[in-house]
């Protein structure tokens, strides 16, 4: 096994963008709670953002998501957010809250509706260029429900032009990153269900187009660490939305479900060279803190990441591509599972000591007072959820 | 084949309860789309169905949903319904919309809350005893995201309790049905989560409980026409909850994703003595109609069942039997399949007829004029939607 | 709808390869069941799905199996064929039968078992230029059980450059298709397991190579037909491998699963215009009759796949266009599904008698004898089964 | 979390039965790879066996598969196990590799295949008396592959009066276990396809019947854990098979695809006084070591059901129940994974060598010679596979 300091040096590298959602009320179709303390105001998300940042020094920038995060003045958002230590990152847009987009948005049969998609994706655009974020993140719930209510084909089609408008407006050192989802909200048949679609019409696209892996997103059963090998092969692998998942599209914390699955994702980032700002490769959280606090929630899931990060620096991979090459099925797993079966945590503690940082945020932000003071601050108003 | 006419005699035994809450608005976690002429009181759901019923003589109760449903005079309720044609059906509890059911309501820790969910399901027989409903439904949400978050083994002996109490309140002619689903909205364990915890269940209450399956209940490949024929020799299908899914609880229009599936199901059923009023089966819809118009979706809903019910009495069983008993796999499959491809619809529209119903329901229905009626007149108040 | 007489025209463009293994015994890992008169060569085999087009006109070619099927002399076993009224098809490669590829073959690490796989394909391809083949397929067992056991990214590189020297080999009128497939007989992860990875791999190659859809190999709840949409709108569907399955590759009788599903993918084919020779799609069985009689089962496969067609012929494209165009989703929905709701049996049986066919072609198979004469004569020698 | 020392306290009474077919070769449909030392006879795998004991102490019992391991003299072959250091233990039937039950055994149509596969079973009764095992095995392949094959209901209907004639025949001190399966080798229907078949047949027959879960055998997504729980509550878990997977029943080494699943199984055994001796459940391991050396596969396996055993252990209990009482769900969640991230791996090396075992069981196996030494010997003769 790789010893624990080098192993641990590659971390510097690591870097995760929190989402401003996450800090709002979610829920599912049945019931949304409201918790004390949910943020009113974009401000007021990237307070919390900030905390987690503060506490774990893994969360250095916050996705924006258009228009639930509008303000009137990006340039004085960003400076706000970086007097509190963080950056404004990944402007996400969306084409399903619309009434409007009832039968697709960028796919939409109707010029007129498709226009106002483009049109609100060149929006995003401009919030970029005032906050100067890199990435423009595109998930659409497009899609139907009911065999025979849409022409696959020709919404494919539509897809494909809307997005070379938006594309052709990007600037020099901007992206497009296209996200896929098996199902939900469609439950026939998504625009852009798997990572072939999105690779297919990224391809067509241009360099600076690239697909999204919501590691949430995937039929049963799916190998997506093969994915993550083979977009990084293909260089089209342009970021991550981290959660978890037992069912479907569950949105639970990153690693809570199957942590061996996200050490061995993290594993074929590091073997595709894609951890660190040079990558190209933007890792995100996207998930949805129904019952558990949020900002603990969020402060759990970069440090989830970090760990099994480091359960991935340590594979011995000369020792594993030896035992790869003899043909030793048991040795070659072993030399995999040991590093995934070691204790990083006190290790982490110590290194984030190091860096002046606590060594159990989440003891610490227990401690910080900082939950009683926004339940007692944020009183009226409305508190922030998906729509809000 | 059976001959047709001999068929079609057994579908004077079909009648499928339809909800009050599929007329009015629902939706995904992402968007719940508003339609006009939505009800806004149980009485124009009531009247909706009513329509349901009127053009194809296939759905004469409509299922409550407390407390959504709740008016002052049930009996007055019922006088209403009747006065459109229609009864009152089965009796749906409600223990996922209140904050107090966050983390389970029958199976909670807590005593207290135990008692304000076990004095609903009281209410609901309450409820049950003025409008002559014979059977209780319940479906709980109760469950955990995350492993370690309850104890599941727990929470079973305390629902067992639970539904012990409110068993023992069933008057001589009423029944409990206990709903399972595989997940959602808890997304690590459901407490009820599959057709083995609800017949363990019910097993232990006596012979007034019994399990209902929701078409969209299960885990991908599940066969459900297994579990139909399997409750059925168990004497503990008390009633369906008809959908239709791609994924998961999908909640689309039966029959829509997958007619043969319902005609096996269907099939079974029938083998199984399970069709018309003294079998102890109850057929109910269940579904959200997010996208299409929420009458013709009933409209076509009811029609699927009674179509596949047609196929279905067409099966040959004396020459399957036959053909079982040689060994012989092609000539039973073709035997059984067969019927699933006979067109079924001239005789149906033939039978509708001569019954003095519409040949065509739903034709009948958008030339009827009354979706614009409601149009016009329903504007103002609040839509009713799952939580309304 | 469409007219019964202008859909009908549409199925002088459908033929479908029979594989010759289909006639041997095949069965599970727990085992194979032995039935008489099952062919011991592949001149046997030919006999046999001589039978299949000769009661069907649907079935003009038999695709091989090197080495199954290998002989001294192709262009003699040609001529047979077409004596028999059958041409040679498809030749498919096997990598997965020999003890030296038992941790990969096109991918492994080893050059020299590399090299003995692509001295393989390129024996195939000598084949081909002796039978007139067009299309070599490649389906490979390649993968690994454990996490760790293969390097994933090493192994896709490996993938390619082997195929590009087998790509170099084919002549101007030859194709290869890659197929792909989710899970075994590798169980952690296979080196193409959807059409993501075939299309990549192929579009890398070039114009000559193409994806194989096998429709009994994706992850549970795949929307195969949006695939099917997707790779023709690419231009990159070569072939389809036609079955049916319940829970995994159960290579089940096609269309004997989920026949709406069978009818939603022959309305893409046709939609994208991938019907007929001159389409560039071959469309081809591939199953294991394991319960079933082989000859009957084949027969009985062909006609699903042409049942099907004809129901997709069916269906009214204005009219479908019309209702998309309006957001009618029931109505759009009842268009597609009213066409395969329609009985077409009988007016495909009249289309067999105007072309001198058998009405009920498993009658006509059942009168004529063919069975009791195979099991009479072939006795003694091997019985032909996967690997024989 | 527990200490270290008391949770290890609990692993004295972990004891797991391994298989005595996992020493021979097993494939997949496509290939059976052979390897060098294979046991030929019964008496070769119990020596296999005793050297995954020897080495580990966590395997004193070897489970037989009749008529695979039929032998003239069982007391023989008691005691020539006692000499090697283990026992016999549960007798598994197989009524799937006779030509006379491709259409079912115990649940065919025809009196006399039921009359042979009863019989069978009293056999394997007869073998249990000979050699004192507690348990006979019931694992069934029957089911259907297509829809109206058969008759489902009524072969469930025979089932239940085959079971009773083999139950009636059980000793006081011998029980039958039902094992249910998903799918495979029948891919419509299988006749005990879930736990609740599984628990309604055994309920009907008596106290002596008693339920098997193969951690493999279920659809994708089910919580296998909340099963453990809720049969342990119900008094009908009987025994396990333990593996693991990633698709379908890939019969992986156990606790290799998701060693955190592996976890909470255990945990819910331990919660359920499931673990030891005086529980009545025993745990066995069955799986198919394709690709990998059999008697280090084993020792592997044994060791990881060790490894998350004592992981289980560490969870504090009164501290979860805590958390879950306070609806603490971060907190308990942590509190339950932090037992799992901790590494036992170290102490568990201890526990071994203060018991005379070596410290690191698989490298003392590859030093001892054994391998070298079959590979020697069993030259000649039969390899064991499945059939042999």
């Amino acid at each position: 096994m790789t010893d624990m300091a080098t192993a641990l040096n590659g971390l510097d590298q690591l870097a995760i963008e929190v989402p401003s959602w996450a800090y709002g009320n979610s829920g599912t179709r049945f019931k949304v709670f409201g918790t004390p303390g949910t943020p009113r105001t974009i401000e007021e998300k990237i307070a919390d953002a900030a905390q987690v940042h503060k506490l774990t020094g893994l969360a250095p920038a916050v996705a924006l998501h258009i228009p639930w995060d509008k303000v009137e003045d990006y340039a004085a958002l960003d400076r706000y957010a970086k007097d509190l230590g963080v950056g404004l990152g990944t402007v996400n847009s969306n084409t399903f809250q619309d009434d409007v987009y009832k039968f697709g948005s960028l796919t939409h049969l109707d010029a007129k509706v498709r226009r106002q998609a483009i049109d609100h994706h060149f929006e995003c655009i401009d919030v970029m260029d005032a906050t100067g974020s890199r990435d423009l993140k595109i998930w659409l719930a497009d899609g139907t429900n009911y065999p025979g209510q849409g022409d696959m084909r020709g919404r494919q089609d539509r897809l494909a032009e809307s997005l070379q408008e938006i594309y052709a407006r990007l600037g020099d050192n901007q992206r497009l990153v296209l996200e896929y989802k098996f199902f939900e909200p469609a439950f026939y048949h998504m625009d852009v269900p798997d990572w072939g679609t999105s690779y297919a019409q990224t391809l067509a696209l241009g360099e600076k187009a690239l697909v999204c892996l919501d590691t949430g997103h995937h039929a049963p059963g799916t190998n997506i660490e093969f994915i993550v090998a083979q977009l990084l092969r293909l260089g089209k692998l342009g970021s991550f939305d981290f959660n978890s998942r037992f069912y479907a599209d569950d949105d639970l914390i990153v690693g809570a479900a199957d942590p061996y699955q996200l050490f061995r994702i993290m594993y074929e980032v590091i073997r595709g060279d894609g951890l660190g700002p040079d990558s190209g490769v933007a890792l995100m959280l996207d998930q949805c803190h129904n019952l558990e606090e949020k900002i603990p929630g969020q402060i759990r899931s970069v440090l989830n990441v970090q760990e099994m990060t480091a359960r991935a620096l340590l594979v011995d991979r000369v020792a594993l591509a030896e035992a790869q090459n003899d043909g030793d099925v048991l040795g070659a797993n072993a030399i995999f599972s040991d590093a995934f079966y070691t204790d990083v945590r006190p290790a982490l503690a110590q290194w984030r000591e190091e860096r002046g940082l606590p060594g159990d945020p989440l003891a610490a932000f227990a401690a910080s007072g900082y939950q009683k003071k926004i339940n007692d601050e944020r009183v009226g108003g409305t508190q922030a959820g998906w729509g809000a």
